[in-house]
Parts: C-alpha cells; structure tokens; sequence
C-alpha cells in the first residue's frame, strides 16, 4: 500500500532477514561467490525470553564460532540515518505472591486479620521510593559505568521526548527528566516495573472484603554487568530483611544484559559502510532500552556486534499494522550487501 | 432439618423479624392487647449502605419518634447465652484511581514514564504503615474513647479467637494481638482496609507492560465519632499533601458509626430481661465490627437501641447454608414477648 509493505513480523524481524538474503544473493550473482564464509543463527524465542539459547550456545560453540555478528533487527530514523544499535538491556521478570489467610473474609476483621494487599502494597514500597531509586541491597553495585564515549553518543542521539510524551498525553517524564538526561537514563539505567497488580475484589462499586491473596508481576531491566540470577537472590534477601520472609518469588524469565564497546573493530567498519551507504553517519545506540539474547553471543562466544536493518520510527513492531517502507527495505539490501563487502576486505 | 431451619435471610434477618411478628401475636391473643405501641421499622438497603435512609429519617422524625428500639439481627452463644449488641462501625468505602499514561507502554520506558501502578502503591503506602498506624493526618481526632464500662463489656466478652485463626489457616492475628487486646481491638478501633487491587497484565506468566491505570478499593470501618464526610476530606487532603493530587477518589459509600450508652436505662431493662428468659446474663457487645444504619435512630431521633435475635455462630449470614435453630426461634420469639412487656411496664 503506497510506499508501505505490511505484515505480522514484517519490521521486527523479517523484513531484515530477507534483506539479508537478498543482500547474499545479490553479492553471489554479482561476484560469483561471498567475500567470507557467512553464518545466520536463527532463535525463535526471543519474543519469550529465549529460555533454551543460553545452553544451546554452550553446547555449541564451534558450530557458532565467528569474528563478528550483524545483529537483527535496526531501522533508521524519518531524517534517513541509520540507526546502530551496540547492546541490549537484561531482564529478571517475577511474580510476588502474598498469602494471607485461608479464604477472603468480611471486611470488619480488617482490626485483626493480616490483609494479604496490605502486606504486598508495604513490601513493593520498600523496593522503590518516588525518586526513583531502587532500594533493593547491592542492585546497583555491578553497574558497569558507561565510558565517555558511550555517553557522547546518548548526547548525540535525537531528541523525540516531546512528541512521545504527547502521545502518552502526559505533562512530564518521571523526575521531570527532559533532553541529555532523559537519554542516558532511559538507554543506560537499569528499572525496576510494576507490570500488574491483582487483589481481592475488582469489579464495580464495592464489596467489604479483606483479600487472603495479592500478586504484583515485576520486571527489572538490567544493564551491564548486572546478573539476573544475583538480583532475583537480592530480592530474595531484600524482602526477608524486611520482615517479608513469606511472600512467594516466582520468576518467569532471567536475561543477562550485553553491549559491544564502542571501540570494537568490527563497530567502526559497520558504522563507516552506513555512512558509505546512507550518506550520513548512523545514530549510535551503545544499548538499546529493550531487552534481547545478545549475552550469549558477545559474552559467551566472545563475538561484537553491530547492528543495522530496514524499520522506521513507526513501524508499530507487535501492533496492528507493522509496516516497513520499501525504499527502507531496498536501501537494507543494499547496507547488507556493503557490511558483508566490508567485513570481506576487513578480514579476508 | 434436624434441629435447624435453613433459608437464604434466615438468620440476617427475617428469623428476628419473624420472632418479633409472633411475639406480638402471642401478646395479644394472651393479654388481649399490646403493653406499649409498636412500631416496625423495616429498611431494605442495609446491604447497600442504605443510601437513602438518614433522608428519610430527617423527613419523618414524628412517624419514627420512639422511646426506645429494639435492634435487628443478634443471636446467641453455643453456651446458651444471648448476644446484646448496642453499637455499629461507620463506613468510608472509596476507590483511589491513578490514571498515569494514555495507554499502557512497552516496559523498557520505566526509566521515565510515570507507572500508576507504582504512584498507587506509593500512595497506599502512605496511608497505614506496617504496625497498623493509620497515617491520614486528623483521622484519629473524633475517636471517642471507650468509656471503663464498655472496655469492661469487652473483656467479658468470650474469647473466640484461636478458632478463627484456625479457620483461616494462620499463626498469628495483626501485632501478635490475643484475648483481651485482639477484642478491643477488633469491636472498638476504626480501620483501613485494601478489599482490592486492580494494575496493568494480570494473566499467567510474563507480560512487559506499563500499567496506564491502576486502582485500590478501600474501605474505612469508623467509630464514635468520626464521621464518614470528614474522613473522605483528610483522605482527600492527605493524598494531595503527599503529592498524589491526581489520584482521583470514587466514594461508593458512607455511614455514621452509633452506639447506645451502656448506662441507659434501656439497655439496662433488656439486659434484665434476657437473663430471665436466657437464664444468665447476656454477652454485651458495646460496638459490633461491622457497620448498619443505627446513627439516624440513635443520633438523629434520639433513641436508644438494645438488640436480641435468633441468630447462632455459625449462621453463616450471606453465605449457603443460612440456618437458625429451631431451639433459638422459640426463645426468640419468648425473649421478644417478654422485652416488650417489661417496656410496657417501664414506660406504662
């Protein structure tokens, strides 16, 4: 439809595999053979977690081997930059479960019966104040400090906070946080999110009850060199020392954050053919604020990578109407093509 | 069947009312005529808070004057023992809305878009703290303490606590609180309670969202004299004092807390004659935990009010299975009789 191309999936991420395809095919035709010996690592459980890949790379080190990896999935911005993304954030995603009493009972027991909401609401207090700081013991201390020029490119990164706060229709950021700030927090700090809250009664008007269960669903963003595994033990330990001993940690997901260094090799030949190909240098992400299984191939088999692909600011990745424009697609062909050429010449 | 009779009202209360009928009957056709003359004052909103009952007793004073009432609903102990309630809690019941976002969002924004989730908990948080503090600036000024007399009732009162505790599984009631203590508290001090909460993904497993919305439903049980109005205004006050001017607050509903004196000279006429038809002095219950329209009789009309009914412990009041005793109803309806003839013979 007009210069749009719509599909499930289309942006994130399958536009920028068949650019990669094409890029192959285009690069087989044109010279007869690759300039490299090119290998595509395929996960389908991304969107999950990807709960097996960890492992799978252990198991399989040699098969993966490699001297760099294009990552999935970039775009570029309405201006036509690309944008080139280093890193990814971790994640610990749980559940708090509190247990009061055997069944919801009336209200007027409020005087004396332990009020499974209220134990819940005290124990979520105790993990984030209103500044926004996580109180959770040793959360921060594994905190890899950003360097300086992870901390530049933030700087230079565009400034779309005012639009994005119009559609959100809210006045301010948390802390009143706008332009330079607002940046390095959002790409380099970690968060600690309420995603749901569920207790006793919620349907309209009001029933007297005094709920036996209430759950809150959490999720911490983490940055390099932050452990999943660590803080859900912290958390652990943060609610027994706060008289929290019976609330239930049920996590469902545990991803270790990843960022490839600025000054890597591979970065500096990836971001050059994007300037070659975009005739503007990309926007450089040192970490995305999203969350995906770069641990494994950067810290595990020791590979960097960079990233670069055919979506736009609105491409609606997991809405309806998940849209890439075609000049985008052509043009990721084309970028694909030269960062293969480029990686040939860089290592031959 | 068996000794019980079984019946949805049973017990709260058509079992009392039914009592009451009869007793008149039997009045009559034993005397002729009634001592005294009777009014029936029949309400069905209590359930619902009685929206409209204090308006309806400010328009018919003359009609409902009266120089004394005998309550509706109370029962006996299994040891025999007629139960005399002479008070109600009063009720706030609210709901506290956050609207934060226009939409929920991805939650890698929790960096720096406001969560109402969080801001709800936040607020809660402020409101009662984890030794059972009430926190709302004000809310404690219009208690009226307990005289020694209604503390002694108190004491008096069985202990049933190692029961219930067993019934809902739990080791402990708030603060450790036991016999003495855990009574007092529970019939003579107000209360915040959580009936519900309601943020953001609520399903099994993992959702990274953050919550647009989020609201608790609380109820407030007060007692002489607070006053349900001026409890919602420091409620109001104290949440924009703490920042909070946002959340909105849904009142659903609002009932004056009422006791009738232990000193009147009523209560002191029931309570002799429950003893003659019980064969032993009535458990006094100065104030019951839960909450009825008793403040338009006793503060708006003036009149005392003692209660005597057909209930039993385990009536099970709302719930399947509603019974009284047949052993109780026929006492009930003797006890009725004879509190009617000793008012004759008070007030002749």
């Amino acid at each position: 439809r007009g210069d749009f191309l719509y599909g499930r999936g289309i942006s994130d991420d399958k536009g920028t595999l068949a650019s990669r395809l094409a890029a192959v095919r285009a690069l087989k035709a044109v010279n007869g053979r690759l300039p490299a010996r090119i290998k595509f690592l395929v996960e389908g459980d991304e969107e999950i977690g990807s709960p097996g890949f960890e492992d799978f790379v252990a198991e399989h080190r040699e098969l993966l081997a490699a001297d760099a990896c294009l990552w999935e999935g970039s775009g570029v911005t309405w201006e036509g930059q690309a944008v080139l993304p280093l890193g990814v954030k971790g994640l610990l995603y749980c559940e708090l479960r509190c247990r009061g009493t055997a069944r919801d009972v009336h209200s007027s027991w409020a005087t004396v019966v332990p009020n499974a909401a209220w134990r819940l609401t005290w124990a979520l207090a105790t993990l984030k104040d209103q500044d926004e700081n996580i109180l959770v013991k040793g959360f921060y201390d594994d905190v890899r400090p950003p360097t300086k020029a992870e901390r530049q490119a933030v700087k230079a990164m565009p400034d779309e906070a005012e639009d994005f706060a119009k559609s959100l229709a809210i006045d301010n950021f948390v802390l009143g946080l706008k332009g330079r700030k607002y940046r390095s927090r959002h790409y380099l700090d970690p968060t600690c999110n309420i995603d749901g809250l569920t207790s006793g009664y919620q349907g309209p008007g009001s029933k007297t009850i005094l709920p036996a269960q209430a759950s809150a669903k959490l999720d911490f963003r983490l940055v390099p060199d932050q452990d999943p595994h660590d803080i859900e033990r912290k958390l652990r330990k943060h609610l027994d020392k706060h008289g929290f001993e019976d609330i239930e940690i049920v996590t469902f997901g545990a991803e270790h954050p990843a960022r490839t260094g600025l000054d890597e090799e591979w970065v500096r030949v990836v971001r050059e053919t994007l300037k070659d190909v975009y005739g503007q240098d990309p926007v450089i992400v040192p970490t995305m604020a999203g969350t995906g299984p770069m641990y494994p191939v950067v810290k595990m088999l020791g590979v960097p990578t960079a990233d670069c692909g055919v979506g736009n600011p609105d491409s609606r990745i997991h809405a309806p109407n998940e849209n890439i424009r075609e000049q985008d697609y052509r043009t990721g062909i084309k970028a694909a093509a030269a960062v293969i050429d480029a990686f040939g010449r860089w290592r031959p």
